[in-house]
C-alpha cells in the first residue's frame, strides 16, 4: 500500500544525486517541487493548506481509547543546545519562589503566597516547529517573496508563525523508520539517509496510509538513543534523517507537515562531498512551503503503536502565537 | 439543566461573604472544598485527575465539523504587561534574518539562507496556564506540601507543568457569561462578580451541560473591550471574574480545569472591603488543586458558538514541557 | 574663555536651520563635519582617537580629593522604558536566593550557601554609551563604512563596542547647563534647544574650558525632574538637549566624547516641521565618529562641581567589552 | 619587603589544614577574620570601607604616563560558561542591524538608520564582582545578617551591588604570581594553591607594597592557557587560585577588594579530602565582607608590568549599579 494510491502519482525524484554539486541538485529539486503560487499570491500557509477541515474531522475519529500522548522534550538546561548560532538550552528563571513565601518575604495579605517565572530561550532550542521564514533560497522565501521583504529584525512580517495558530490539528501518522529499518533496539544508525522506499516500505509495515493533510511523524530513533548515551553532538552532529531524494515524495502525498526526532529533520552529514547545509530544508520550506517539525519526543506513542499495530492518531501540535516568530516551541498531544 | 444533575450536589457554599473577613473566608472555602489527599500523597495533577481516557474520548466525539480555533492571544511587545512583579511583554529578537540573508551575510553554502529567533518572557505574560506550585496558601502548597519543599530558586522541584505535559485535552465547555449577562456587546463591566447562578444559567441559556472532566472557558468579554479600546488595566486592574463564591461549585463540578479572558480569573477588585489579593486563587490552587487559565482570547470560537449554538468542542491546550515551570504560556486550539 | 581658544576655530555652524528640509540640513553638515579617513581606513574608535595618554594623564592630575562619584542611574524594574523598539526596562532574576539558602534547598557542604542572578536587557535601557555602529546615514556607518556590511544580526562586525573597552577614561567636564541657564531648580524646560552660545556661556560660568579628548556630561536637569515627578515619557518624549546646530561645536572642540542626562542627547521634538528623527545623531556618530552616552545620572556630581566651583574631574566611564554590541550599559564614575 | 611591614601583622593563620574537616576549618577562618560590626550594623560595603577618599587620591598619583588596560575579557557566546547552576554564556541579539537599514525596512525619515540590541546573561558569567549577597555562611550574610532576610527572588534587598557603585576606584596592584612562580610560561597548573608566602614573595619580586584600601589583581596564568588551549574547564575545574589559608592574609592586609584570572578564585579542587565547595568564599564574603572578583583577563597589564617593572596603578572597576543584584560584569580599566 503506498502513499500515492489514493492520488495521481508525484513525480518521480531523480534515483541518485550528483553529490558533487549541491547547488543543481537543489535547483533541480525545487523546481519540480515548488508550491509557489499553488495557494495564491497572499498565501502564509504552506502545505497547511492541505489540512482542511474534512481532513482534521477524519483525523478526529481516529481517537478510540482517549490516551493522550505529549511528544514534547523537557525544556530545560539538561539540553542538547551547545551555542551553535546562539542557540542556548533554555534558561527557566523565578521571580517569586515558596521560599520566599515561607520565609514571609512577600508581602501579600491573609496568608496568599506564590511563585512567577521567567523564561529565555531560542525559540528553536527544542521540541519545534519551524516557520515557513526560517529558511531562504537564494534570498528567496516561500512564495516567491525577497526574503529582504520577509523577515528582518522586527521578525518575519509576513509568515509569522501566529499565521499557524488555529491550523496545527488534524490526522497524525507515526512512521517508526527506526522501528523497520534499525537495529535491534529500533534504532537507525547516525548518517542514515532515509528513502522513499523505506518511508514507503514503513507504511506498509505499519498498515497505515499516509494521505494528504496528514502530520507525519517520523521516528528515527536518535533521540531514544541520546536518553541512553547523552546528548552528544544532538543539536548538530551526525544523525539519521530525510535523504534530499524524499523532496518529490514530500511534495507528492500532500502531507500539511512533517516532524522527526532528530535536530535536523534531515540526513546529517548532507549528501555531498562538498560543503553542504540542510538542502532538503531549502527545497522544502522556501520552494514548498513544507512546515517542519524538529526534536520531537515520539517514545512513548511509538511504544503504544508498537503495542496496538495502530500508527494513526489525532494529533494537535499549536505553536505559540508568537508574533513574526520564525519557529515556536511546541508540546504536540497525539491522541488514540 | 444544571452542571449539578449528572452527580451528587456540590457543597453549598455561603450565600455571602464577609467583606472584612478575607482570611477567615478563604480559610472556610479551603476546608470545605480541600482535594488534598484526594488522589494520593504523590499526586502531581490536580483536578486533571478528572480528565480520564473516557471522558477525552468523550469530548473527541464533539468534533463534528473539522473547524480549528486558536484561544491564544498574540505574544508580542503590544501587550498588556507593565512590569508588575517584572512581569513584562514577551521581547521577540532574531538571531539571523531575511535581510542578512540577502546581503550575503551568512556564509552558508549553495544559497541557503536562514533565520532564527529568540524570546525571552514571563511565563505568565499572556495566554497561560497556572501551574499547581504558582500559589500557596500560608506557606503551603497543592496537596498540604511545604511551599518551601516545593518552589525554589530551582523552580517547582515537584509539581511543575512539564507533568501537566499529555493531559490537557479532552471536553471543552464555553460559557459566554458575558453575552449572556452581559451588555449589549456582549461584556460584563469590570468589577462584576460571576457567581454561581451566573454560571448555571449561563451553561442553561447555551443548553450545554458542565460534567466531570470538562476544561471550562468562561468568556466575560473583557478581552473583547481591550481589542477596541486599549489594554489600560488589563494587567491586573479591575476587572469582570468569578466570585469567591463560587469556589464550592468550581470544586462541585469536578472539572478539570477553568480559563477566562481576563488577566487573573476572578473578579478584581477582589471582594472585601480589607486588603485583599486573589482569595479564589488561594482556595482553587493550593487547596483544590484546580488547574486555571488566564488571558484567553475566546472572541473567534464564542462567535462560532453563538453561530451554531454548540457550546461544546474538544479542547487541546498544552502547556509547554518547561521542567519546574510554575506556569506556562499555552495556544489552546478547540475543535468543534 | 572657549573651547576655541586653545586651538583652530571650529567650521562656522549655520545660525538658522530650514526647518522644512531636515535631509538638506544633515546633508551640510555631515558633510561639514565629517571625520571619515581621519584615523584611516581601518579606524574604530572615531573621536575617541582624541583621548591620547598625554591627555588621560592630565586628566589624572585633576584628582585632588579623591573623591569618587557615580553617574548611573539604577537599572532595575523601576526604570523609564515603555517598549519603545521592543527597548523594556531590565528584567533581573535570581538563580539561587538566600531564603532558599536558609532552608536548606541548595545542597552544598560544609553549611555554605550562595545567590547567583540572570539580568535580561536592552543594552541601550538606561544609562549608556552609544556604539559607533548604533546610527546610520543613508545606509553608511561610521567611516564610510556600509552598514550592511557593518552591523547584521550577528552583531558590530567592525566597529563593536568591545573595541572602545580600555579608551573611555580621561578627563571629564561637566557642563551644568541646566544650573546655568534653567529655571531656579537647575533644569531646563522640555524642548529646549542647546546651542553652542549655551554651552560656551555655562563653560565660562564654569570657568572651566573644553579641550580636545575632554569626555564632556551635559546635564539638562530633565533626570532630577524625573526623580521629582516620575519617568513620564523620558525615554522618547520631549527633552532638552543638544540642537543640531551644535554640531560644528561639537566637531571643533575634538572632544572625545559626550553624554547626557536625557534619554536621547539631543532635543526633542527635533528641530524641524517636518518629520524628523534624531539628526544630530545621523550628523555625529556615523559621520564624525563621536561617542554620545545617554541618560547618565549627574546629580551627585553636578551638586559637588557646584559646591567647590570645580568642574574638571577624571573620568572612567568603560563599557562592557561585549562583542558586537552597538551600545553598552556603563558605570561612570569621576573622581575629583 | 612585606605586606606586613607598614602595619600591624595580620593574626597567624594556621599552617595547615585539618583536610578532613572542612566545617571546622571554616569556622576557626571565620571566627578569627570576621569583619561583622566593624564598620556598624547598617553597613553595605564590606572591605571596600578600607578604600578612604585618602587612599584613593594616593592610587591616582600612580597615573604617571596615561596608559590605559582593560582586564576585562570578552563578553559572547564563546565563552567558558557550560550551563552549571544556569550560567550561560552571554546572548546577544539585535532589535535592529545595518542590513535592514540598508533593505529600507526601519521606515524613518531622512535617510537615518539604526541599530539596537538586547543582551541576557548571567551576571557572573565573565569579567566580574561578586556582591557581598553572593555567598552565605549557615544561613548567615554579610554583617550577621540573616539570609533570609538579605536575599529573596526580588534580588539583594541589604546590600545589593548598586551600593558598590561609586567605590570601585583606587590604588591596584597586581600580584603576578604566575610570573613569579609559574611556569616558563608565566603560569600556575591547575591545583596550585596560592599561600601567604607566595603572594608576599611574589610582591618582593615586584617590588610592591600591598596597603590597606587596595584592590589586589591576583595573576595565576590560568586564564592565558584557555586563551591558548581553548576554554576545557575553567568554567568550574581544576585551576590554580588562593589557599584557604590565605584567609588571616586577607584580612590582616586590609585590602578593599581582590579579584583573579579564574573562575572562582580559591583553588579548585578544594583543599579537603572529603566533600567541600569554595571554603574561602564562606569565610571572605559573609564573614570578612571582602569583595572578590573573577574572570578578569589580566595579560595586557601585566604584559606592560613585566616591562616597566611597576606593578601599582589606578584601578576604576565599577559594576552595574543594577538594583539587588550580587554580582556584576565589569570592565576593570587600569591606568598607569
Amino acid at each position: 500500500m503506498s502513499a500515492a494510491s489514493a492520488r495521481p502519482a508525484p513525480a518521480a525524484e531523480p534515483a541518485l544525486l550528483d553529490r558533487a554539486d549541491p547547488e543543481a541538485e537543489i535547483a533541480k529539486a525545487a523546481a519540480a517541487y515548488s508550491n509557489w503560487g499553488r495557494w495564491g499570491a497572499h498565501d502564509v500557509l504552506g502545505t497547511l493548506n492541505f489540512l482542511t477541515p474534512a481532513r482534521r474531522l477524519a483525523g478526529a475519529a481516529l481517537i478510540r481509547r482517549g490516551e493522550a500522548f505529549s511528544l514534547s522534550q523537557r525544556f530545560d538546561m539538561n539540553g542538547p543546545q551547545r551555542g551553535w548560532r546562539r542557540r542556548t538550552n533554555p534558561v527557566h528563571t523565578m521571580l517569586d519562589t515558596g521560599t520566599d513565601a515561607a520565609a514571609g518575604k512577600q508581602g501579600f495579605p491573609h496568608g496568599i503566597g506564590g511563585a512567577d517565572d521567567v523564561i529565555a530561550m531560542p525559540l528553536q532550542c527544542s521540541t519545534q516547529w519551524d516557520g515557513l521564514g526560517h529558511i531562504f533560497d537564494h534570498g528567496m522565501a516561500w512564495n516567491g517573496r525577497a526574503a529582504a521583504d520577509t523577515v528582518t529584525s522586527d521578525g518575519d512580517l509576513v509568515t509569522g508563525i501566529e499565521h499557524f495558530a488555529a491550523h496545527l490539528a488534524g490526522r497524525g501518522v507515526l512512521l517508526d523508520v527506526g522501528r523497520v529499518h534499525g537495529d535491534e533496539r529500533g534504532e537507525l544508525p547516525d548518517g542514515y539517509a532515509i528513502t522513499r522506499q523505506d518511508l514507503e516500505s514503513t507504511a506498509a509495515a505499519h498498515e497505515v496510509e499516509v494521505r494528504p493533510g496528514d502530520i507525519l511523524v517520523v521516528r528515527t530513533g536518535q533521540f531514544a538513543r541520546t536518553v541512553r548515551e547523552g546528548w552528544g553532538e544532538y543539536a548538530g552532529g551526525p544523525a539519521p534523517g530525510l535523504s534530499l531524494t524524499t523532496a518529490g515524495w514530500l511534495h507528492g502525498t500532500q502531507i500539511a507537515a512533517i516532524a522527526t526526532d532528530t535536530w535536523g529533520f534531515e540526513v546529517r552529514p548532507n549528501e555531498f562531498d562538498v560543503p553542504a547545509f540542510q538542502p532538503l530544508h531549502q527545497v522544502a520550506i522556501p520552494n514548498m512551503g513544507l512546515v517542519i517539525g524538529e526534536m520531537w519526543d515520539p517514545e512513548a506513542l511509538a511504544a503504544d503503536c508498537a503495542a496496538d499495530g495502530v500508527y494513526e492518531f489525532f494529533l494537535t501540535a499549536a505553536p505559540l502565537a508568537i508574533t513574526g516568530a520564525v519557529g515556536s516551541p511546541v508540546n504536540p498531544i497525539a491522541v488514540k
